[in-house]
């Protein structure tokens, strides 16, 4: 079984990282780029013996307490049967 | 309109990020983890005078240019209209 963990900085905080890949956009000549948000991905692989409820609960687990930082990110958890 | 890109080291790459993670899970009681790999995400919000398979074109240019390193990272984009 997998799991994906999407990690975003909450809406409202600044992101340099993905300013200053959006001003980077331009000098190589995309078009139509207006603002850029860098997040982290994780894919997870699972002990196979897990339901998926047991997965999904140690997946959100897993990103609350390490992967995300919840007093400036969101994550979301989606498993993959 | 929306792209997600989605950067993740090739596989068969070392991906020691993810296996500090990884180990961190037991410590915390995390049960099942097998493997973890870390990866980039971003959220770009396009120009909306764009249609899709301009977005499409823009985004996987920048994404081959900029958000990845060809070499060792493969990169999946994703249009949301």
């Amino acid at each position: 079984m997998l799991a994906k963990v999407y990690v975003t900085l909450k809406n409202g905080l600044l992101d340099p990282q993905g300013k200053a890949v959006r001003h980077a956009a331009a000098t190589i000549g995309c078009q139509g780029i207006e603002d850029v948000r860098q997040g982290k991905y994780f894919e997870i692989r699972l002990d196979p013996a897990l339901d998926e409820a047991q997965a999904r609960a140690q997946v959100e687990k897993f990103a609350q307490d390490l992967l995300a930082n919840p007093v400036i990110e969101n994550y979301r958890v989606e498993i993959v049967p």
